[in-house]
């Protein structure tokens, strides 16, 4: 199961520059004015191989806020945090079926806790749950874990996405309030979604979220140092979740038509990986009826078709 | 379709007492520590004829809050301030068949309007309609309409209970969060529910609620005065609600064992009138598992079926 | 509250030609063929009142099927044949607020059973309780009891009406064989469904259905002559359904805008009734997005607004 | 990724005695009598290499019926049959949340077609488009294939297993009658069924199963003959239904705890396999209350976490 790199190189920029073209039947997220702003046609990747080789094509210089990406990397912080056994107190396992801020599981399956920590109700708790004494402290304590993964001390807080995250997010205040109500969220519901909207808007470049997706694809050990940024227990879990419910509830039919271990964002962001091998960023703010990007999704299933990437 | 109110004056003590025994068959509201001090064993009523006569008995005295039954006198109160049409342009007419706080609909049914003005969603709703420069102002507003409805100065904030009511209230955030996001709550969330928190916190006696009964069996007209307090299409309206919806997803065997206009309270109070007759406030702690007074709607039924008030 | 009979007669039929074109607005039910054959601007009433009067206009001789109209009789019937107890342990008395065909609650709200007697899950079972040999005998005896409530011989099954049903009731199969599995259903399904098609089958005229209506507003007694067709109990149980559950999912907006017991059918008929006074049958195919007759509505709103014949 | 299977054979037998004690606190399958007579605390196993090597353990002797794990081999036949894009029309890729006879999402979620293929509703209807003329053509087509997978002829069909679901399968039936309404099953109810219940009923053993699975673990190539038995493509296809939603509403939980493709059965079965290198028969009767093999899942956690079999 090795790419071929060099074939890679070569071919990638022909492809990013065809496959901009299915942008035209997407549409960029409005649900707040920041992302609205983002270039419908933009595309842009980069991979980067254990080796150290990376690749990268179209807008891959495009920076663009992590989102529901994020949700991966607060999920492994408190893992570390709390362990696993304290965390799965508070959020279970499963793909729901329904989209990713419904609240009808919380109110119709017993105990109303979120099935998964991928969904909005899952990584809000998962959030809640983050070691540190004020909102600002565990923002920074995620931001600090991004940095290292990605090698880098790029990645910051875009303070307009922040802002306008949490001004229009009362889809998000209702799920942290009903989960209040059913004890599944110990923390006060502002502090918490002050954590959460700080995490989304954490703006990134596709080469430093291949970085991240490198170190996952590595079990958590950092390729440069050797050393273990994550435990490779909680990167296995973080995998599977990729693999269950990363694509929203598209996740089924991207593990069949692409097989690798991705999370999606609405900002167009894809972070993937194939095991082993390589980390993949990926920018395409078009997204599909399911919330991700169009043309991305259709990248990912052209290059794993090439280069056999599915784990199935 | 008379009362007989000399054999009810000579009964209704002994009924009372009898009916008392149902209370061990329920439990008193535990939601917020307030209501769960209520007397478990408490019983007591006032029936207010048209004619003036009015007849007490077992704790009549005993001061509750309204909770849930000034849903009535809210929507009373925002017909009176945005008329018919802007008020259901926000909530819709029909029943549910879910617990009073679900979300479910609010989800599954588009617009995702709330479906009533009794279920929680719709009252919250509701509030914000209400004509007032501030939470202040709107609060005062309703508590007036209250009083004059129930010919007396007695009715009044219980603080206490306003207070536990704000501070335990998440559920009812999450619905109007929700509510705000399905862009059918236009006002803020905290000021709306304030108001919310400030009416199910007015408190008020078993002859207060009955006056108020009698004036909407009266169709809005004051039978001291004479004077119109609520015009009749509204009255109408609000007792159509109280049949449909007015005893929570026990209302349509209420419409059968009973069969009159009633709005239940957490608190264990039940507003109830006979129409063209006469008016009831009742109180008793203990409910049933849908939240209604457990002796008080048995023995609701008894004086229905004893002095044929059913309108079926 | 006396409805002017003169001024009924005088003004009927101008009204009736008016409202036809409503029906523009609606559509004529599609889901069985011989349903869609049905007139679209066909509108036809007619009014039987206790003293012996009727009032007719437009197209009441029109011959129509009872459809969801009879689930109203066969309630009667099996209260009558197996008591109050034996039909509540297997149907409730709620309304749902979902669509007449729905199965949520079956599956979400334990014990599985169906919330009220007008809903197709609870007709269903109702028909089930009946008392009869054979889906032939249960049959006759439910055609004896209309025409019986009709004074009339006319009614009878249509045939290509009954065939059309039983073809194409898939959904209903599907609700029955759910209702078997939760175990409220005992009998066998398709017998049982066999009954129910029969029933809705059922062809009858404008003046038959108000006369049927009439024997309710007159607590089950035969007006002509002073028999009790049904015991006053069940009729007050009828007519309480009527009012919480008649008119599909619209059935709180028509007890705010016309106010009295009344039940329709898919075929664009109307079962209502004014209490002590008069009956009503109403046929116009083209229905509301409810499922009810769009002109129907409209004109019985009229009528109750004129001669004030709402409950509330 | 390579099994020792020197170090499996000594231990197995062991193990396989001590996780027998788990079937305590889970319970044998009652919802068909058949299954109610399996020994609740039995306990088999059979690795099959790819080399050829097997192991078995424990009670791998006892015949089981397929159940739920005959939903992956018709699914690979009807792929076979006709074709990704006919399939993929009629049923969808994502997991549920919910449990596996549930039709929720069929009312709520358009165009109600079954969420996946592996869930009762979306198996129903991939039985429907096996090719064959007949109810017995199609099933004898199954279990031929069935036969060819396990290189054996002696997977057979149970007559009394397929009596006692064909009798007690009202929520299939129910399942079914829905889906036809839907336009989603094409075929007749009945027959379809017929051919469900069969499929369900055949009777293997662990030995047979888990060479079927090494069949799959081996991308659909014969290890014996060399021959193609199914497209790799579909092998990937059921390789990822197994790994989102082959364990009910547990199969996050067990992508997490175990990794690897696998689908149980009521009847305690599953079939499992890891890529490349084996496949697994296991029967436990006592179920945990996810509706899978309660001592089988344990084992097979400590089977891939023991050989590092996890895919993620």
């Amino acid at each position: 199961m090795t790419t071929d790199f060099r074939d890679l190189s070569e071919r990638l920029p022909g492809w990013v520059e065809a496959y901009r073209a299915y942008a035209a039947e997407g549409g960029v997220a409005t649900y707040i004015p920041e992302l609205a702003h983002a270039p419908q046609r933009a595309l842009g990747i980069t991979l980067h191989h254990r080796s150290g080789t990376t690749v990268s094509a179209g807008d891959a210089d495009l920076p663009f806020t992590l989102q529901s990406i994020s949700k991966v990397f607060t999920l492994l912080l408190a893992l570390m945090d709390r362990g696993e056994r304290a965390v799965f107190e508070k959020v279970g396992m499963e793909p729901t079926g329904d989209v990713f801020n419904s609240m009808l599981k919380l109110e119709l399956v017993q105990p109303g806790k979120p099935f998964n920590p991928l969904i909005n109700a899952g990584a809000i708790v998962v959030s809640s749950l983050l070691l540190g004494d004020s909102p600002e402290e565990k923002s920074q304590r995620i931001l600090r874990f991004v940095r290292e993964l990605a090698g880098d001390d790029g990645p910051a807080f875009n303070e307009d996405v922040y802002r306008s995250e949490a001004e229009t997010a009362n889809r998000n205040r209702s799920l942290a309030y009903f989960l209040k109500d059913n004890k599944v969220l110990d923390e006060d519901v502002e502090p918490t979604l002050d954590v959460y909207f700080r995490q989304c808007a954490i703006e990134v470049t596709c080469a430093q979220v291949a970085r991240m997706g490198l170190v996952l694809a590595n079990d958590g050990v950092d390729p440069a140092t050797g050393r273990e940024l994550v435990p490779r227990r909680f990167v296995r879990i973080a995998k599977s979740f990729m693999v269950t419910c990363g694509m929203y509830n598209a996740s089924g039919e991207f593990a069949i038509q692409v097989g690798i271990p991705a999370k999606s964002g609405v900002s167009g962001g894809i972070l993937a990986l194939v095991p082993g091998e390589l980390g993949i960023g990926l920018i395409g703010p078009a997204l599909n009826d399911k919330g991700n990007s169009i043309a991305g999704v259709h990248l990912l299933k052209l290059l794993s078709e090439r280069y056999d990437w599915s784990l199935f």
